[in-house]
């Protein structure tokens, strides 16, 4: 009794679990003791290491130690800017960006700062409903289907939009290509039309392109080039730069929202105050770019490109429902196909799928609950990032950039992963 | 009208400016390009380089990559445990402690996840309160005279806890010392005092000891020895490590409030995931301490301590109302004997006074408003920084640690601080 008087916590807080993400490498973390062999294609990290003249960049910066604007320093804001107009072919300004410890913390301050409907595609990332609990607010799921690869079209959103009949309502729509949890990306034809019906609606887009580089041919576009005046775009240097846990993520607002971007840069002084300095100045570099980070990302990719296919191959060849990657490292598994065998092995929803193929095969995946799709439903995401990434890098370089990987070059260096994939075939037929 | 239609924001976040310190700077950034001399002792900002073998460590660590673990690295944990073992004389355990981007945003996330009456005494530091407003919630506070140093009695406290007539009444009270922005502290009897009070009423205490290890005399007593249960400790790296452009903060629970530990660790799971990694790595070493970073700290509290207490003298003598600092570097500073001179010339509230004293002499500093106090009230915080820590840390090590600094010292490498501090005295009587 006195135990739970002392228990006093907000109840939008209370129960909460920690993520589906953290829970599966827990764990992944207790088979392995266990003396188990573990595949652990669940947690999305880059494989690769940080480029190097980053790596020296931060050595340089490592006595760095003011705080730095609420907004970042000036220097990397203008970095960011000019990354976004070559890459994302928009007029970006460094008054428009905004520097954040990690793009996702940056989005909980839109939703805290936003007042308006933020809406989501689903599946989608696995933070934005546990933030808007956190803080007591909802967030507004538009589900895709297989049938048009996951992705929201133009004709599903205005329709979305139409039937509240509230023309003027305040809206933020969170698109995110290559996706996470699908690996799949828009065309420049779907993003125009999403683009129509977004300036026919006014509303925002919080285009989050975080793994625009790793797109698998090297051609990402943005939505921002058609629709500049109401989008943010985000990135940072958790995906293309490998640099995940130094937690650096950028918004780039254009002057017409500069009112949200000033909001959230009050709400930063309050709470982070500002990212680690000498990380900061370490990103100047990255965004900067240049030859030798160029050759990184096309060696980044072309492992990424062959080793997504192979995956995608082996389990559309068991027939799993899964499409050819764009970019990422995701496969978006949907095990329908299968619905009726899994159901008399006593399997009937996602969480309950991976668990099984963990215990009985070492292979960890996430469910399709944890993107904001239904706990019934049998899909789920798998990311093939359990390899050494500098030894596949170093691999990689031995083959000129305009040819072809071999065939065996995934099986070589990414052997986890390809071993993961044929087991979970395997168990799918077992 | 276009335009305010598009403005769509939260109205607990609508309207709120730039914190006080920020506004501060950004106006003496104004006069300085205009060409006039300016004392900034506004921003409460270590002036000390961060220790060379901290800034090895993160040069050694640039290449850390992972997302570390959402309540913090191992080892860090438990070298801050250690840290508290030692110098807070508790017995601290690795499982309470938490790593995060700034003790700011780990109180941000207390003020998330607790649900109870969270109460400051005032003067406090600036964030509590708009931190509060951001998410709707109110602060209390307690208001402290100059009778009692600025410092809340244990009497005081016992009278405002009874008269709510609600024994079980879940609270959280901050204590901040040595303060800011008063740079006082409380004696061991004190603290005492003011446990039995908390344990009465089974009051949680947030000790924030930021500025501990700058006690003046290198004596800080933490409130935990007396009160173990239910006292969470406050630190970081910022002040005492010099480094607070690289945001690393940390709690430290007793086993007993594991549960608001574990409920922060799922916010910061699903806001700012984990703190930057290569950081983590160095602060272990800044943690460990030993004798090349005890050595740091005694310069540096002798040259706080002599500095401080120059400052503290000219302004008495000069008739203003400011006690002799225990540590940190700040002096709070109350003008009201001269409220009837002062009124003369137009001035009857802190900011119009702080505006005026900037424009008229070039010093700045912060009015109380900013701190928590009424906006009439004629106190303001000085922060006695603006000098270069590494040459005054240089000339301190010629003199042998057992001795005082020489008379001269502080007027010598401590220039724009003393200057400023005498136009203050010669203008309040001008």
């Amino acid at each position: 009794m006195n135990e739970r008087r002392h228990v006093s916590l907000n109840l939008n807080v209370r129960g909460m679990g920690q993520s589906a993400t953290l829970a599966i490498n827990e764990r992944c973390r207790t088979l392995k003791r266990e003396g188990r062999t573990i595949y652990n294609l669940g947690l999305g990290q880059s494989p690769f290491p940080v480029p190097d003249p980053v790596v020296d960049a931060l050595r340089e910066a490592a006595a760095e130690k003011d705080y730095l604007p609420v907004k970042g320093l000036r220097e990397l804001r203008g970095a960011v800017a000019d990354y976004h107009t070559e890459h994302s072919r928009i007029e970006a300004h460094p008054d428009g960006v905004i520097i954040g410890p990690g793009s996702k913390e940056l989005m909980f301050l839109v939703q805290l700062a936003f007042y308006g409907e933020i809406i989501v595609t689903s599946p989608c990332w696995v933070s934005y409903q546990p933030q808007a609990r956190i803080i007591g607010r909802k967030v507004s799921r538009i589900h895709t289907t297989w049938e048009t690869q996951w992705k929201v079209t133009a004709d599903q959103l205005r329709r979305s939009f139409a039937v509240v009949q509230d023309d003027y309502r305040p809206r933020l729509l969170v698109l995110n290509y290559p996706a996470n949890p699908t690996g799949l990306t828009y065309s420049v034809e779907e993003l125009r039309a999403i683009a129509d019906v977004c300036r026919e609606y006014q509303t925002i887009v919080l285009s989050d392109e975080i793994y625009g580089r790793l797109h698998h041919g090297g051609q990402h576009e943005s939505i921002a080039q058609f629709y500049p005046e109401n989008t943010i775009i985000s990135s940072g240097l958790s995906k293309w730069c490998g640099a995940g846990g130094w937690r650096l993520g950028t918004f780039c607002f254009p002057p017409n929202l500069y009112w949200l971007l000033d909001a959230l840069a009050t709400v930063a002084s309050e709470t982070y105050t500002s990212v680690c300095a000498p990380i900061q100045y370490a990103a100047i570099r990255a965004f900067r770019g240049g030859v030798q980070i160029e050759r990184y990302l096309a060696h980044a990719r072309r492992i990424l490109r062959a080793l997504g296919t192979q995956c995608a191959e082996v389990l559309r060849s068991a027939r799993v429902r899964v499409c050819q990657p764009d970019g990422a490292f995701y496969l978006w598994l949907d095990f329908s196909p299968f619905a009726e065998v899994l159901g008399q092995r006593g399997t009937n929803n996602g969480a309950h799928f991976c668990n099984q193929l963990l215990e009985d095969t070492g292979v960890a995946i996430l469910p399709g609950g944890a993107f904001a799709r239904s706990r019934q439903e049998l899909t789920a995401r798998l990311a093939y990032v359990d390899f050494d990434g500098a030894q596949a890098l170093a691999a990689s370089e031995h083959v000129p950039l305009h040819e072809e990987l071999p065939a065996n070059f995934a099986t070589q260096y990414c052997e986890r992963v390809v071993r993961g994939v044929t087991r979970l075939a395997e168990w799918l037929h077992a």
